[in-house]
Order: structure tokens, then sequence, then C-alpha cells
């Protein structure tokens, strides 16, 4: 049987710009874009030409490659001609193949908000089409406020769906939004419409407003409509756009869609989904959602000691689908309430074998929880959990100890009157019972520590060389008597593996000193250093 | 009409404990059941007294006033009574008033998992049931991995459904325990469900792993079911369990639901809706989630300048529901994309009019773009927006200047060899051409330079003292040529006002500080310096 094409329509660059908190810049827009293209879909909406100076730059060329690059704005105003609307012409010359208009479908919108009547909205929209259609673009429909129009007035709404389906329009867009529609509504509210326009002509774009974006959009195809629009990580307005990030595992693996449906998404494609979900936090500077559908931290990770025996024998029970179908991994997790079986997966990852009935087991467990208990939290620290075991085992080489450290920030004004920061720190280190001192300058004063304490290791300062700081997280926790600092921090080497160090403490500097000290020790664990530290020393 | 009543469990306290980084003290737990019983739900499910010391302790008394106070198990082992048994005993011997047993529905887990036979699996439930109920427990049965043990073999899921509900139970629960299903598949098991058991007995558990644990509950009862599981902001294991902070207000608050179906939850507990989301997330020392529906910070937020001048013509039409009827508020943001509307109301929240027309409009716009391009957000410091638009129009006074600060911290070893960390500060403030020195220790860098800063602001001294440093989050972002530390202060004062100022630079202490000195100037305007000030000054 030959399968229905759905067609995925991204407008993370676009609906996604009026994200609280997110302004993309050129530079943002075309790695973005390039993210997008990485997923495979088909139609990528990068913004309005005219809007703002970034949006204009943008449309100066095309940015894409498969995808139909789209351009957004809003159908011509009453009273003037589509050739005098300086709006829609933008759009038109702009270097997009595609132009997606918005125009109101909800009566009581065009009266209050526009101010026309309801038959000049229906020539704004109808003329706006036929203009793109006559310059060669592909014409795409967004009715604004479609669910609660139809609500409100079917048929006024329905006559914006004809009016632009008659004008050429290549997909009518039915928009929730304010994002308060119901499924049912959804489902229900679809189906009328196919008796104007076919399902194949007919896209959805739902907002998170009530937390069923997804639902929504998977009811409006159940119900046919076969384009859904969407963003990365479900970023946009208010609560969000319809998280694309989601929607894409769950129509290419699930049977009730994937047997009837296709999408331009091969498992390929998908197999980068996790990266890709995460490349794009990371451009928005943004932590990765943990919880995240399909591509979280935990999305596959197994905390409790009863499920986590179970899964040992039989994943696809706690499992919907295989987390490398979408380029995730399962992870069975450190913490309080470990159970053994737990704890004996997460200290083989690190090579360390023991066996269910070894003691040592609930020496690391007690270890845990008692630093758990003062703030520390191994779930999202695991090379810290790896120093701390091989400490508890005794297994832990004395590498370098440190004396003493300092550190200063100053502000204050130079010899040309300019006001100047200087930051500098002295970081006191024995290694093999000899003193080495370094000091160091940086950008602040976990900077300065950084270099500083790197700056001279004796004899493992060349295995320390491609060892780099990528993040730096800090967290005030309010712990009963006090309010302590938690810090985490990524690291990163030459063989592109990263781990994260906690450290905690009521003094931010001291956090992060723990926090560095142990992703330097990791780091020295993990070229095997064990050994020749060994040799050396005796 | 009356209406059917649908019943609300909350089991934050035992499923949302399996969420991978969250562990709960006693304390916790005692805190966040007085913060569930605001919102007025009918079970609380406390943990798994037997399973932890803190879940064991916990029961030890009865913890809610109002709610069904629930304790979760497992039904009885294979070859032992449930007298013998004691992981059941201590459930039935708890304090609780209802206790809710596990028991799997998927043939294939008893195989596998439990490695009993399927007849087996049913005594096990029958007589855990019949023991609860002989104990004066009211008694719930978790189905688990019902949707898919329905899935493989109906029949079986359907009989433990029929031995439950024969043995007394006064709920079963249908579990979407790996949180896989489809709504549309809920829909359908849930009516074949009906045929053996009424929707009045039946509750639903559903997960987030497709992005649709609220879509799927609310499939459920539409089908029929009348009671719902699920936790405060959807914490729990992988992706997390339904969210109650989400399903509330929906089925209160849309015509679909509360046409037909009463919760316990009245306007007055639903007005508190906001309040319980962000107190548990400081609870939980996270940040509340911006994009939360109903209750998140950017809920009700609009940026784009067109959304925003349609938005003040009729509210409704861009909100799904009253910000109010859930305790959140509108509001309209400051950034780079503002268009001038946007910008006028938020001058007008902090007492400044300016006619649209108003030259310094754009002069305050081109600030805010120009700094935000340097890393600067003003979305999320509304008070550093306050300080830079009077600092624009030149109505903000020069209250203090800082000459110049120093600060250093050394851990080092005392007299009696102990390791000790020193924190100090140094700060020279100018105020009326008077110079004042000030030194302070302080837990860190940052806390020492507010309390030197603070120690002796002059004549303003007495406006800041009932000001209280809330929270501090710092964020690296990689900008261009080099990274940059972005700081985020949350204020507070006496008459419980919050506020966050803003800092940026490469010198994580440089940041602070400007944060700081904001929040302190914000302060200020706030008390009405401005005219002291002139007077003083003039």
């Amino acid at each position: 049987m030959s399968k229905e094409r759905l067609y995925i329509f991204d407008t993370t660059l676009r609906d996604g710009a009026q994200t609280a908190g997110i302004e993309f810049s050129l530079e943002d827009k075309i790695s973005i874009a390039g993210l997008i293209e990485g997923l495979g879909v088909d139609y990528i909406e990068g913004g309005y030409p005219g809007a703002n100076p970034v949006d204009t730059e943008f449309f100066e060329q095309k940015r894409t490659r498969r995808a139909t690059f789209t351009a957004f704005g809003m159908t011509k105003r009453t009273g003037r001609s589509v050739e005098n609307d300086p709006g829609v012409q933008a759009i038109i010359q702009s270097k997009a193949d595609a132009t997606c208009f918005v125009a109101k479908a909800w009566d009581q919108q065009v009266k209050v908000a526009l101010e026309i009547s309801l038959e000049e909205n229906l020539d704004n929209l109808r003329e706006t089409v036929a203009a793109a259609v006559a310059a060669g673009k592909e014409a795409l429909i967004d009715c604004e406020h479609f669910f609660d129009g139809f609500k409100a007035n079917p048929d006024y709404a329905l006559s914006c769906v004809k009016t632009a389906l008659d004008a050429g329009a290549r997909w009518i867009v039915l928009c929730d939004t304010n994002g308060g529609t119901m499924p049912s509504e959804i489902r229900a509210i679809v189906s009328s419409v196919l008796a104007v326009a076919p399902g194949s002509r007919l896209g959805i774009h739902a907002h998170d407003d009530t937390g069923q974006a997804v639902a929504n959009t998977l009811a409006a195809v159940e119900a046919g409509v076969r384009q859904i629009q969407g963003t990365l990580n479900g970023i946009g307005e208010r609560c969000g756009n319809a998280n694309l990030i989601t929607l894409i595992p769950t129509l290419v693996l699930k049977p009730v869609f994937s047997d009837h449906l296709e999408t331009g998404i091969d498992a390929d494609r998908l197999s980068r989904l996790t990266k890709i979900s995460r490349a794009f936090e990371d451009r928005l500077n943004r932590a990765p959602v943990k919880q995240a559908p399909y591509v979280g931290a935990s999305a596959f990770a197994t905390k409790a000691g009863i499920h986590a025996s179970a899964l040992l024998k039989d994943f696809s029970s706690y499992e919907h689908v295989p987390p490398e179908s979408v380029g995730n991994e399962r992870s069975i997790m450190v913490s309080q309430q470990a159970g053994k079986s737990n704890l004996i997966t997460a200290l083989a990852r690190h090579g360390i074998t023991l066996a269910k009935d070894d003691p040592r087991l609930e020496r690391i467990l007690a270890t845990v929880k008692e630093r758990e208990a003062r703030g520390y939290s191994y779930d999202g620290a695991d090379a810290s959990f790896a120093v701390l075991a091989h400490e508890v085992l005794g297994t832990l080489p004395s590498y370098f100890t440190v004396e003493n450290y300092r550190t200063s920030v100053e502000r204050r004004h130079n010899a040309q009157g300019e006001e100047i920061t200087v930051t500098e720190a002295v970081v006191k280190i024995r290694v093999d019972g000899e003193l080495l001192m370094s000091v160091a300058e940086g950008n602040g004063p976990v900077n300065a520590l950084d270099l500083a304490m790197r700056k001279d290791l004796g004899k493992y300062s060349t295995r320390i060389e491609d060892l780099e700081l990528v993040d730096f997280k800090v967290r005030i926790l309010d712990g009963g008597t006090g309010a302590v600092t938690r810090v985490l921090v990524e690291s990163r080497d030459g063989t592109g593996e990263r781990w994260y160090t906690i450290g905690v403490s009521a003094n931010i500097i001291d956090a992060s000193f723990e926090a560095l000290y142990e992703s330097i020790t990791y780091k020295l664990l993990k070229t095997g250093a064990t050994q020749d530290s060994t040799v050396e020393v005796a």
C-alpha cells in the first residue's frame, strides 16, 4: 500500500522568534537553519522580511538547500493595492521559494482588531495569494484564530479557507492562535473543514497553552490534515508552539501514524534528533530540558531499584521506543534511592566491577547519601561519582594536593584614568613532594584559578593539555541553616567526551574549585594515570 | 443538571520521587503535602512505607487534613501469605487512609519480570486487596503496563480489572507505565474496559514520553474514567507524569469538561495555582519553567508588536483563559522586537508616561537593542529595564558612585592546621562628595561585596534596610569573540515585592556587582529617593 505524504513545516525562525528571552542574530538564523535542514523537514519559515533588519538581510539570499525556503508576512492592507503595499512586496520580492501570509479567520477579530469589513478581509486574502502565485511563489495562508473563529462563525471561517483555495494557495493552515482548543474540538472542526478543502491542502499550527500542542497536532493529522507546523524544542510565544522534536519520532516510529503516512525523515536523520535538539539549546545558551520526550537526558533514565531490575530483564517494557532510534541513550542513575543493581551498573560504566554482595557497595551508597544530604547531586555529575567511587574504594591515586590558593578581583582606575578590572589567582600544588606555585590572570576568579591550577601540574601537565572547560553552572540551594552554592562544571577533551563534575560550598569559589579539581582528577583517571603514578611514586 | 464527580489523585510524593535529580527529605514531604492540600486534590499518595526510612517515618502519622492519605506498595509475593509479607504489612499497618497496590496487567511482564504464572498474579492481587479492605483501608489498584498489556492480551488485562473490582477495590487505575500510548488508543481501550467496570471506579495514570500525558489523561476522562493521577509541575520518572498544574485549570475552566464534571477545586483554590506551582519549584531549588501552561511567567506574555497592539484592543483573543483565574498575570515585554506600544506599556508599569510620538522612545529602544546585542536580556530583568529607562531619560538621580572595589578569596590553613577559606571585600563609595569606605567578610565574593556596599550608603542607608537578596543565577553566554557571564539577581523587600536585575561582563564578579548595584538603585527609585536627593543635592 502506498503511503500518504505528510509535510513538516518548521517555524522556529519565525514564530519561535516570539519566545520571551530569545533574540536571533543573523548568524543564529543561518546556523539554526542548518540544524533544521539536518532534521529533514520540508519547509523552513525563516522570518518576516521587512519587519526588522535581521529578517530582511536573512531573505536577501536563499538559505536552504533541500527545504522550501518560506517568508512570512501579513496579507495586504485595505485601501491599497498589492503593488502599493510595501509589506507584501518585501515578501514577494525576497529570495523565498514560498510565502506564508497570515489572515484573520475570526469575524470578531476582523472587526475589532483590523477594523475592516468581513468582505474586505476576504478581498485582501484573495489578492495577496493571487499576487504571490503570479510572482512564482508557492503560496500558503495561515488562518489566524481559525478554531475560535469557527466556533463563533463557522461560515465565515470556512469562507476564508475557500477563498484561499480558489485563489491558488497550496496550503491553508488552520491556526489555534491562543492555544486554548482541545484535541476533541480540533478533530471535530477539521472534519468540518474537509467538506470544503482536501486534507492534502490543509495544515495545522498549534500552541501549547493547555499542554496539548503535540496532541492537537496529532489529532488534526488523524482527522486528515497533511502539513504540521512547529518549532525546535517547542519554542514560541507564551507556552510555545508544537514541538517538532517530540512530534517527529512519534510520526515516524508509531505504527498508528507510520503505517499509512510517510515524512521526509528516514531512520538516519531520526538518529540525529537528540544531537540536533541539544545543539539548538547550545545555540540559545540554555540548558537542555532533562525531561524532554525522546531527547531529554532523563527520557530513558531509571532511578527506582524495582524498575531498574525489571528493566535489565526486558528493556522494551519500560522504553516505548529504543533510545538509539532517536540518538539518545539509556541511563540508570545513582542516587539515595538507588538499589544495588543501579549502583553496579553505574560503576561498570567506569570500569569498576563489584559483586552484588560486596560490602563496599554499601559504603559507596552511604557516602553518596551523606553527600546528597549536603547538596551534592550525582545524577548529573557522573565524573564526580567516578572520582567518589574510586576514593571510597581506595583506588584513587593521590595525583596532587592543593596546599592553598588565593584569588582576587579588583576594579580600579588605571594610569590613564580608565576603569579596569584585574583578576588574579595564585595556587600552590604539591606533586610527589614537590611544591609548585603558579599565578595567572583570568576573565574572572574561576577562570584565573583554572588557569593557575593547570599551568603546572608537574609530570601530569601533558595529560591535561586537551582538557577544556565548556560550561559552568551555578545554583543557590537553600539548605536548612544557610544557603549553599552548587557548581556544575562541564568539561571536554580531544576525544570529544564531555563530563560533569560538581562542587558544593557556602562559598562559590570553593565550590568552583572543587568541581575544577575533580574534573582534572577525572581526566587523569581517564588517561590511565593510575598506573603511571603508582609506578613513579613506588 | 447534576454533575459527575471527578477525583484528583496526586502522586508527587510517590511517583514524583522517581524524578532524576530529586530526593525528598522528610521535611520536604511534609511541606509539599501542605502545598498539595492547598490545591484541593482528593488523594495524596505520600510514598512507599517500608521502602526507605523517609517514607516509613512519613507514614507514622497521618499527614493530611482533607485529602485521603494514601500509601503505595507492591501486591503480595507468590509463596507467602499476606500476613507473612512484610511489604504488604508495612503499608496496611501505616497511618494511611487508603492503600494503592501495584499489580502487573501485562502477561509478558508477569512471566518475564515476576516469573510467576498468570493465575498466581491474579491471586496475589485478589488477596492483597481483600486484606487492605479487611484492615479498613480504601483500596486502590494500579494496573501497571495496562495499555501495553491490553494490546498484547486484552482478556488477561481485563481479568486483572475484574479481579480487583470483585475483591473490593474502590478504584482500578489504568497505568500507561512506559508512556508510549497515543490518546486515540487510550480512548478506544478505556471504552473496552467500561464493559467490565464502571467509569466511576476507573482511574488513569499517564506518563509524558510522547509529550501527551495531559492529552492522554483528558482522553481517558472523555472516555469515562473518573479519577486522574498526576504530579505537581509534571515531575516523575523519565519525562514525568501527567502535570496536575496543567490539567486542573483545563478541567475547571473549559466548558467541554466543566459543563458535566466537577472537582473539589473552586475558583478560590484555582487562583492559588500559580503560587503553588512556583512554591513547589522553590522547594526543589529549581527555576520555574517560563513556558509552563497557565502558570509560567511567559504563559500570558506577548512580545510581538503586532500581537501586542491587537491584545490591547481585546485580551480574550490572545488569552484562552483570564490570567487572574489561575493567579497569573499578563505581561507585555520589552525586547529588540518590541514595537513602541509594548514599550509604552512597559514604561507605564514603572510610572513613566511617554506619548507615542515622543522621540525618546526611539532612544530607549536603541539602547535596549544595543545592550541586548552585548548579552543583556530585559525580558527577565524588569528592574534593570526601569533603571535603564530613567538613565536614558535623564531622570535617574546620581545616588552614589563606586570609586573602586576589591574582593579576595583565600583558602589556607589556620594556626590550628585546619583548612579555612577567608573572603573579604572592600568598597569605596562616594555619596554627595563624601567618600565612604567599607569592608566586609562574606560566604563568597558576591556576598562580601553585597554586604560591604550596603554597609554604609550614607543618607540612603535606612532606605535599603529591608532589601534582601533572594537568588542569584549565573549563565555563561558564548558571545562571538569570547564568553561573557550573565548574572541575574532576584531581590525582595519588606513590601513583598520581588525584582530582577541583570549584569553582564566577561568577569563574573563585575557582572554580579552590576546587578547588585542596579538592585540598590531600583530600591532607591522605588522608595521615592528621587525627590529627596534632588532636593538635598540642590
